[in-house]
This record gives structure tokens, C-alpha cells and sequence, in this order.
């Protein structure tokens, strides 16, 4: 996985140079350089690989995962929305460079994303790149991660049930993290057999992301997460931990981690193992 | 321009119906269906005929189009940004919905733009697809409206010389436009020179457009533009009136508007007349 970062970090750094206008450029690098996991390049890469796919086939698919990730980072921690002051252990990036310029920052990533898919990705058929663009689409906007956060702000201060708890989570990060492998696969050249299989492996990871994020917000401080801690707690929010429990919180977590693996079982276990890995260091990470 | 601007509103109330999360869908519907002009479909569409393509071809790209062109309205006017509370003769998106759902039903316009042309765009090759993907990212992000945007933001209450100011109008107002011709001329099955006459027409009618812009600004009523009027004087915006005098500005957008339709000089005139009358319609309109 550290190799992996490295080789997206690198295409990352190359995707998007500094260049005129400065201040837009070091903005959207600022945040896009920060050193994430690269978790959903990782999963995009080690998909496309599973399949029969050379990784160079899903690196700009890749790169767009980590491009969209990074944009509603951006925008979550505005002011209007989170308003959070720290993200991956540094000021975010309005506190750096202004509101305005971190929407527009944002807005240029998310742009990016798509192009750099249409643009960069090679050796793979166009009608499969369309299929790239229409599943990131869909996992990105009003049906996916922008669906999530409006009803994520809507439900703050406000005691909602486990369906709702379950809508913000599938579609404010599992959405992505299910493109991710989604994305990986096409690239690749899987069947449609082969898809389906991955995709609900990539749903059961995607949701026990998000429960082990409320789980970590509750049990690490600040600066192991490299964010604002007992954030939730804060603005009053419902988390797994505050509907079912720690305990039975992990439980469920596990539980999809678990199965998240059996979807793996048809696969040949060599080959299957970055994903079987990526699975346990989404199901055991601590921040 | 009435019958296309009909078709065009249909499309895009087909495109983005309305769903939960409700408040998502209706921000978005909000400022997509207020009734603009629709010139950017408008020339899509034109410009797919022009090069002898079914109008269906072009629809998605056009419908795109005005996905951006109204992200980029609803970002812009934002308290951070431009902070106008009028556009269209009606109050801003984040007046009515707040600033957080007016930021993501941006970035949900954004991202759908991407996706409905992958999606919706059929009897185009793959390939073309693609082009038009590129085409209109280049357009909306770090190189195009986003750097626009920037630069005009980072240019208020300083005085800039003519080559900034043409940056910010190529970028923040043409480069949509000419995406909107070109991506038009792309899908329609348009060969490169065709094309790249095309983009020689778009960048003219693109420029004068802004110019025509900042005109208006000066010499017309908040009512008679359905936003707020003398806006540049207002922050000290340097602008093609300010540098050159109103006269001189309307001399600088009948030229480009002349040499736009020179390059119209080698195609059948009767086909010719809609790309003809719309660069005449931006170099005379009234609001």
C-alpha cells in the first residue's frame, strides 16, 4: 500500500502542476498532496489488477477517485457547511486561502477528475472510459456523495434512525469507495459477473468506513486523526456508536468486513490478497 | 432561438427531475429551469447542424453546457464570492436554500454535466464522446472558468491593464462558449478544420460577449439585466467601459463580432444563418 501511495502521489503531483493562476494551483495542490491514505486509488489499483488489468490501465480512474475525495474534503470544512480548521493534521485549505478560492479549488478538482479520466486514460476502450465517467458521476453528485452531505446537514441536531444514519454513510463515502473499485474493474476489462461481485464487496467496505469513522470519533484525539476529534458528539450528530453502542458499533463493522471478504472466495487467493488486506486495514485502522 | 431555448428547458427538466434529498433537487432545478437565454445550448446545437449532425446529437453536450454555465452562477454569486443577491430577476440560490445546499447543488450540477454527456449522448462514437468530455473540461475547471474566476476575483480594487482583463474574459465567459461550438461540431461528426473555424468563431463571439457584458453593466437597469446593475463600478472592477470608454468598447465588440462571422464565410449561408444571427444577437442584445 505505501508503494502504491507513492506511485499515486507521483501521478497525482504530475496531473496537476503548479501553474498560472498561482494561488488556484497551490490551493488545489495544497490539499491534493496532503498525504492522504490514497484508500481509494489503492482499492481502484488493486481492482483493476484483480481482473487481469495492468495498473497503469486504472491510474488516471485512480487519481480522479482521490481528485473528487479531496474536493468534498474542501468543501465540507467550509464555514457554511462543517466548518472544520484541521484536515489531515494541517489548517484546511479556506483557513489557508481564503473561502472563495477554496470553493473554486474544489470546483477545479472536481472538473479535473473527469477530464483527466477522459484525457489520461490509455489502452482502454472509449466505451469503457464513458463507463468510468458515468460511474464516478453518479457516485460524485446529487445520486452519491453531494446526496450524502445535504442529508448529513440536515440531520444535525436532530435525532434520526438507522435508515437514515445508513443513507448518509452509503452515499457520503461508500459511494466512492464503491466507484473506486467499481472504476478499477472496468478499466481492467472485467465482466459484468466480475463487477457485480466487486461491487458488493466495495459497498460492505464503504459502509464499515463510515461506522469506523464514527467509532474513531469518539475514541482517538485530535491529533491521531489529524482532524478535529469528538467532532459529532460536538455538533450533536447520530453515529452508530450513539445509536447501537461501541461495542455493538464494532460489531457491525466487523461483520461487514467479513462479508465484504466472502465476496473475494471466487477469486484466486494470490491475487485477491491486496484487496482481502485492503478490506482489514479499512475494518482495523485507527485513523 | 425561442423553439431551441424550449427544447433545450425540457431536456434539462428531463435530465434533473425532481428527488430526495428534496431541498438537493430543488436548489438544482432552481437556478437550471429560471429561464436564461440558453445562447450556450443554443450554439451546441447550432453548430452540430451546421456540420450536417442531428440536433439529438449535440442535446446532452448542450444541456451540459448550461449544467455549468449555472454552477458557475450559483458558486459565483455566493457571499464569498461576487455576493449578489439577484440573478435572473430572482433571489440568488444561497438567498433561498442557504449556502451550504447552494454549494453542493453546484457541485452536483457540476458533476452531472460530466455524467449526463457520457450517459445521454447516443448515435456519437465513443471517441467523439471523449473529445466532448475534454472539451468542456478544459473549459470549466483550472483552465478555463475556474481561472477566470480567480483572476477577476484577485483583479477587484486593483487596477489591471488590457492583457488581464482579456485573460479573465477568455477564460471566465469564452472558453465556455467556444466549448459549447466546439463540443457541438464534435458531436455533430464535424472533420478538424471544420472544428478549428469553428473555435476561430467561438473565441470572437466569446470575448465580445463579456465585453458586451461590461457594457450593459454600465448603461442598463438592475430590472432591465435581472441582476444587480453598475456591480462593477460598485467594487471597482476594471472593465472594458473603464479602459477603453463605452464607445471605444462598442467599436472592440463589432469588430469581434465581424470577424466571428467571417469565419462563417465558407459554409452554405442558409445553414450558416442560426451561428450568424446568435453572434449578431450577443453583439446587439439589451440585457
Amino acid at each position: 500500500m505505501v508503494d502504491r501511495a507513492k506511485m499515486v502521489n507521483k501521478a497525482l503531483d504530475e496531473a496537476v502542476p503548479q501553474k498560472y493562476p498561482d494561488t488556484l494551483y497551490e490551493s488545489m495542490r495544497y490539499s491534493l498532496l496532503a498525504g492522504g491514505k490514497r484508500v481509494r486509488p489503492a482499492l481502484c489499483l488493486a481492482a483493476c489488477e484483480l481482473v487481469g488489468g495492468d495498473v497503469t490501465a486504472a491510474l488516471p480512474a485512480a487519481c480522479a477517485m482521490e481528485m473528487v475525495h479531496t474536493m468534498s474534503l474542501i468543501h465540507d470544512d467550509l464555514p457554511s457547511m462543517d466548518n472544520d480548521d484541521f484536515r489531515r493534521g494541517r489548517p484546511t485549505n479556506h483557513k489557508v486561502y481564503g473561502e472563495d478560492i477554496a470553493i473554486l479549488s474544489g470546483d477545479a478538482l472536481l472538473t479535473f477528475a473527469f477530464e483527466h479520466i477522459a484525457r489520461a486514460t490509455k489502452g482502454v476502450s472509449a466505451d469503457r472510459v464513458l463507463r468510468v465517467i458515468i460511474e464516478l458521476g453518479r457516485a460524485s453528485g446529487a445520486e452519491g456523495l453531494v446526496a450524502g452531505q445535504v442529508v448529513d446537514i440536515q440531520s444535525e441536531n436532530k435525532s434520526v434512525g438507522l435508515d437514515v444514519l445508513k443513507y448518509i454513510h452509503i452515499h457520503k463515502t461508500a459511494a466512492l469507495l464503491e466507484a473506486s473499485v467499481v472504476c478499477g474493474a472496468i478499466a481492467g476489462g472485467a465482466d459484468e459477473a466480475t463487477i457485480e461481485k466487486l461491487r458488493k464487496y466495495s459497498r460492505n467496505i464503504g459502509l464499515a468506513f463510515q461506522v469506523i469513522d464514527d467509532i474513531l470519533d469518539v475514541t482517538q484525539t485530535t491529533e491521531q486523526l489529524g482532524k478535529t476529534a469528538a467532532k459529532d458528539l460536538a455538533v450533536n450528530k447520530t453515529t452508530y456508536p450513539k445509536l447501537l453502542g461501541l461495542e455493538k458499533s464494532k460489531e457491525v463493522a466487523d461483520q461487514l468486513i467479513l462479508e465484504a471478504i466472502q465476496q473475494l472466495d471466487g477469486f484466486d487467493a494470490a491475487k485477491a490478497a491486496p484487496l482481502v488486506a485492503l478490506a482489514k486495514y479499512i475494518g482495523y485502522r485507527q485513523n
